[in-house]
């Protein structure tokens, strides 16, 4: 500093200050509502510092409900019939369209396929299912606080695994919110056509909606959520109860294939009945298993024992997915169902009429099967913001992602997901046809990976019975592989055309999961890498030291008018070395200023007017700036900004453009400061 | 202040300083190539200074050109020549569409309307054509610096009538880029059909393409846009004459109309050959007189005399849009040629196959009308810009609009046009026919307006001859007052369907001007008032005095790392009252963080921890900072930020995010001053 205050010794002037100010003061603090005394200097906020100052705020709390506190996280936790409908409706939603996505492969392969092959390849996924729950529950056993895919294959296997696992997993759940809500809005335009008619745009308001029921907090949505998954496993179980009861006493009622659907059939098929038609048939339907690895991924969602309560769970949700399942594919193999090739009417929706005629009974099933699809996305809310968070935690991805908002809820993860799935949905139109290929792959890579890590487990450790739990995992892990690879081949490019090069259609597939996951994986590692850099550099002692700075301050006036001179006025009181400059418009009016400051504004410091011929204001500036600080590079340049501040926020766009370029422009000037000393504008 | 620093005269330090830098601080700056000295605490800036440093900027420099000085703006102006072309393209080009326009509402009353019809009412607006120009010789010599209708209908009948002009014409300049646009590119879809495929692609890149023409400057682009004026006139005339010649020796060609197109007609037509289908038949004929306001609005940038050059210019261009105009009118109409009722073709087209066959003169007729019309839209260029200008320069639009960019070019007003334009193109998917409706009215009006200003100058001024020119005026102002009124009415709900109401069909016309046109006089006086208001409070003495301001520093501080212990060390510098803030993430966690700083950071000031219990970070900060203003009322309170700069621009979403978040709300706190303190991270 210029001046002789640097000779006094800091203490001293502490002691004239709080000889100012007597007592401690920052306890006066606590005069006020919003804070609590807890002890000398430390304070802790209440609710009333929370309380919305503004419209919008008060809006927002409105809709989010009143903010949460951190105490209170546990009693936010879920109960089992929650958990099970908040992580399971994913699952067994899918068994609404599960035999039909099965049929649909096989009937390529005539119409014989679907009676020999659709009952066997139904107990093959449910199988599959069987096998994957039994090694989860050893996995859940194993990582309690949260069996994720990512967190066992990261610690079992290394980086690189539970990167590959995490990547797979993040692009799964914005498939899962994509494909859940497309086929809830179909099911929707089967009811009322505009719907159908402006299926995105309803797409987007339900994932909307959703992302908002999902930042009032977990325990909440898992009221609002909960009703339909047991609509839906009621009316379903009675339909499929009602109809084995029929089958029983031999009373099924008659069917008729219509004729035009088995000629359209014959038509589309007419491929060969091989292995490889019977694998995409199996890859189909095990679309419905991808719903499993929410309940594995939500663990510490649960309440205590977390993890003893997460695996009953998931042996509940299995066994109702796997009832379903089976019921509707035997009852519809039995009753000679076809599915309807123009997609007008869904399997499902023929079984109930068939069973049940189109009464009251019919519709409840109808509606349910709706409103479940599209509250099975909310599975991926509930668990995407989660493995965010893990990831975040390790600096794999921004650290908001690892801030819990107002209500406990993963806010940042939650309008992540809700971004990148309304774009996907925007981008494909909202087609379920579209999108499904895209889908399961990650999932059963991240299954894959899972258990992998698992059997590196087991095989490290050696506890009792060890052999006895690698096998376990070493059968589910090769299974999932399986299916993956099943997935991957069968469905590598079977989605829409969506764009031609050199006379070939690009079509949609799992292909594009494998460009994407590994573009994710490059996207984890350069933020990790940036967090680690930067975190080394951080670490280090400072470079300024109170009593060695020399400040050299510079205030851009334009015009001598009143939030000039307040800044002006601010420069001096923090240092006499001020400069104020002034970018002329031309030799008149570079004078005129002249003489204007020097009748009346000379105690503020110095003034440079700069002619700027090529009327850039910004460009001289910094040059001044530049070499004021190659002058004298021991001083710290402090640039002083006056900040208009008007009452509307359009306002702002009629001020301030010259301030918020150099602003952006010394943002890239190591070591100068930037101070802004708002004026507001009061009319 | 809290330190004895006031004690001292402020002359003693500025002495001590000078002591300790001898000589002038300011002139040593002069040894930088940056700079020139041209007085003391004079300097001026060199084109070294304006030397691109990054990547952006040199790509910028080598499309847009060197830096222009301000004092070669008069030998960047138009000769008559050049301003033909830029300001008459628009005007010159409508000759290729006119005389369709006009036949197809005609055939609309059956296919002999257009044997009695076209050529009188191509005469008519021929008449309605001379009479403006008649009127505007008197304007443009009336207002030589600028005979814009804002600024005349502002001068003499007041703010109303010239906010009208302005904002009409504001409407129809970009209504002039994107319909030429989308004509020219319809042009070229014709020769090839992938522009046909992309039209909006293509018209979105041709916009893009003539701003940055236009960012050049205006000398520059002039040269870029004269050849295809030039190439269509003289080709159209070729060929006109050639059909006169024919004519005249009763050697014209056969022409046969397709039986398949009369049929056609003859099923759309069989509405009345009333007066308001010949009204309306000439509406769409005067879509050719917008181009006119062109010259007027653009007087300041011909070359001196400007106001003899431009009228000049102005009768030019009428003769040469009234010869091309009658001519093909004529022709086409002795030869008997109709419109094709699937758009395939155009008149002009049709006119030069039968003339001249389809040889290499008929291709350069059809490339140089597809250029033209293209083109066109930079006449708007040129202008809107300018109108901006004027606007800008009386506070009725922000004042960007009034700086010239490095090139003399009216930067900001170039891009606003641009993006108008192109938004509009996408949002009518690139149709003429979808766009024209909107057209004219906006143009007629202010003509009306500017012409109802001259009858009140002469009024007033009753000079020699006034009587004369007010008659001269006044028939202009009557006139093209009844085409506005025709057009608003024949082209009211003209164009297509937009949307549905209730089972009412809304279609596209001038009524979309009509409620624009309101809303941008709205816009206007909305700007005008806030910077009325805002100047009001400016002119005022300053509040702060240099040596009554007592700090109050608070620095939040996460945690202890590099960048904070700078802020720290800035703010202590600048006074010993600094507070340091932290938020804490629970009771351990603060109680640490206290230890840490009570052993090592004691000097840079107190600690202050908040516990936030509902994790709030923005909240406790700001009620602190309020309670603290509040405790100590007459303290101006700065918060200093420490703002981390990453290398690259992705890693800043990384960072800051809370800093950024806090200083958005202080913002809106008056006297709080916000420091930001760069923190560099090199790697």
């Amino acid at each position: 500093m210029h001046d002789d205050r640097g000779a006094d010794p800091e203490l001293d002037k502490r002691e004239v200050l709080h000889g100012r100010h007597p007592g401690d003061r920052y306890t006066r603090v606590t005069h006020d509502v919003r804070f609590q005394r807890v002890g000398p200097g430390h304070l802790s906020v209440t609710r009333r510092a929370e309380e919305p100052k503004t419209t919008w705020g008060r809006i927002r709390q409105a809709l989010l409900g009143l903010p949460i506190e951190t105490a209170r996280e546990i009693h936010e936790r879920l109960t089992k019939g929650k958990a099970l409908a908040i992580f399971g409706s994913d699952n067994i939603s899918s068994t609404a369209y599960a035999t039909e996505e099965i049929m649909r492969i096989l009937l390529l392969g005539g119409i014989a396929a679907i009676a020999t092959w659709t009952l066997p390849l139904t107990i093959a996924v449910v199988l599959v299912l069987v096998i994957v729950v039994t090694s989860y529950q050893q996995t859940i056993r194993a990582y309690p606080k949260g069996a994720s895919a990512y967190i066992v294959a990261s610690k079992e296997l290394g980086r690189m695994p539970g990167l590959t696992a995490a990547a797979s997993l993040l692009n799964d759940y914005v498939l899962t919110v994509s494909v859940s809500i497309a086929a809830g809005v179909a099911a929707l335009g089967s009811l009322a056509p505009i719907f159908y008619e402006h299926r995105v745009l309803t797409g987007v308001l339900l994932i909307i909606l959703m992302a908002m029921g999902n930042l009032r907090g977990i325990r909440e949505s898992g009221s609002i959520f909960s009703a339909p998954t047991y609509v839906y496993i009621l009316s379903i179980f009675g339909l499929l109860g009602y109809g084995i009861a029929l089958y029983l006493t031999n009373a099924l009622p008659a069917y008729t294939q219509p004729p035009q659907w088995i000629e359209e059939w014959q038509e589309e098929g007419g491929q060969a009945l091989g292995l490889l038609l019977i694998l995409r048939a199996f890859a189909s339907g095990s679309v419905g298993l991808s719903g499993t690895k929410a309940i594995s991924d939500g663990v510490p969602a649960f309440k205590s024992p977390e993890d003893r309560n997460a695996r009953i769970t998931l042996l509940w949700m299995a066994g109702i997915f796997g009832t379903i399942f089976l019921g509707i594919s035997f009852l519809t193999e039995r009753l000679h169902i076809i599915p309807d090739p123009d997609e007008a009417e869904t399997l499902l929706s023929q079984l109930a009429r068939t069973l049940v005629g189109t009464g009251p009974f019919y519709l409840l099933v109808q509606v349910s099967t709706a409103m479940l699809l599209v509250l099975a996305a909310n599975t991926a809310f509930a668990d995407f913001p989660r493995l965010s968070y893990f990831l975040a935690r390790d600096s794999y991805m921004p650290h908001q992602f690892s801030h819990r908002g107002d209500r406990l809820a993963f806010s940042t993860g939650i309008v992540a997901l809700a971004v990148a799935a309304a774009l996907l949905l925007i981008a494909f139109s909202g087609s379920v046809t579209a999108l499904i290929p895209l889908y399961t792959l990650g999932v059963f890579t991240a299954f894959t990976l899972s258990q992998a890590g698992m059997v590196a487990h087991w095989w490290r450790q050696r506890g009792s019975g060890w052999r006895w739990k690698l096998g376990v995992n070493g059968t589910g892990c090769t299974i999932t592989a399986v299916v993956a690879l099943v997935v991957a081949v069968t469905k590598f490019a079977a989605g829409e055309p969506l764009f031609e090069v050199g006379g070939f259609n690009i079509h949609a597939g799992s292909w594009m999961v494998m460009v994407m996951v590994p573009l994710l994986i490059l996207m984890l590692i350069a933020i990790r890498k940036h967090y680690d850099s930067a975190k080394t550099e951080l670490v280090a002692e400072t470079p300024l030291h109170p009593s060695g700075v020399r400040h050299s301050i510079i205030v851009p006036v334009a015009s001598l008018n009143r939030p000039a001179l307040q800044s002006l006025a601010y420069a001096r009181s923090i240092s006499p070395n001020v400069t104020a400059v002034h970018i002329a418009e031309g030799p008149e009016e570079a004078q005129a200023f002249r003489r204007l400051w020097e009748k009346t504004h000379t105690e503020y410091g110095r003034l440079v007017v700069i002619d700027s011929p090529y009327r850039s204001l910004v460009t001289p500036l910094l040059a001044y700036i530049d070499a004021v600080d190659r002058q004298d590079p021991d001083d710290l340049v402090t640039v002083v900004l006056p900040e208009f501040v008007p009452k509307h926020w359009w306002e702002r766009l009629l001020h301030n453009q010259t301030a918020f370029r150099l602003k952006a422009a010394l943002l890239f000037r190591p070591g100068t400061v930037v101070t802004n000393v708002p004026y507001h504008l009061r009319r």
